[in-house]
């Protein structure tokens, strides 16, 4: 795994979640492998088999407005030959009334390299309790 | 993606489920790679990083009486190269007094092929709601 292709993973990622933050459905669409193969669990939920599942879910989570900001103070990726995984711990924000509040999910990302870009073809991501520590920047444990 | 890897990748992960029902700690070293980087999310909690962590949790898991059953009533799984992923539904049974409980869970586990053997590199299990509907035989998905 050359370093160069360890930042195009985390680019990718990083992406997914810029355009979750942003409730970006374009940038959503370029981010996904689009066939019938890829998954996504959101947080308690069973698996979504395939792009049109998929994309409908994320347009339903805009719709009702998306969360305020996802934060990744945990991340750990691995490549091997053309897929990658990535591990993250997500601090999702949201605005209730006044106040903000946190919730945080435990994800796998596993993403495809399909010609020289990589993109997501699984997102699982699954509700735990606020971490013990809070990690200031980014750890890559490879 | 050959036949053969496919039946391969999926008597691996039958024989991790195989190692979780009947509380075999041995089963259970056989199928991990043993390294710092594989990881491993029981439902409901925050990803282990590395064998030493992960065997112990399973440890603790057996040591306690563990699942009566896990069944897999979903299955879909896909390799690229030397890395595969395997999507289940666990419907995991408990004896409470007299009684026989059901939770479910949906776990990504993603293998890598080591030599001839797959083993596994990361397991994701997330509690999910019983699903609407009860599959009978296991459908792969490719």
């Amino acid at each position: 795994m050359s370093e160069k292709q360890l930042v195009e993973v985390l680019k990718a990622n990083e992406s997914f979640y810029h355009a979750i933050k942003t409730g970006d459905i374009g940038q959503m669409d370029n981010i996904w492998i689009k066939d019938a193969n890829i998954k996504c669990v959101h947080p308690g939920w069973p698996m979504l088999y395939g792009w049109e599942a998929v994309r409908e879910s994320w347009e339903n989570i805009f719709s009702s407005g998306g969360p305020l900001d996802i934060e990744l103070p945990d991340i750990s990726a691995q490549i091997l030959g053309d897929i990658a995984w990535v591990i993250c711990i997500e601090k999702i924000s949201y605005k209730v009334g006044n106040e903000l509040q946190f919730v945080f999910a435990q994800s796998t990302n596993i993403l495809k390299l399909d010609g020289s870009n990589w993109f997501l073809v699984l997102h699982h991501a699954s509700p735990i309790p606020a971490p013990r520590r809070e990690v200031t920047s980014n750890e890559i444990l490879q």
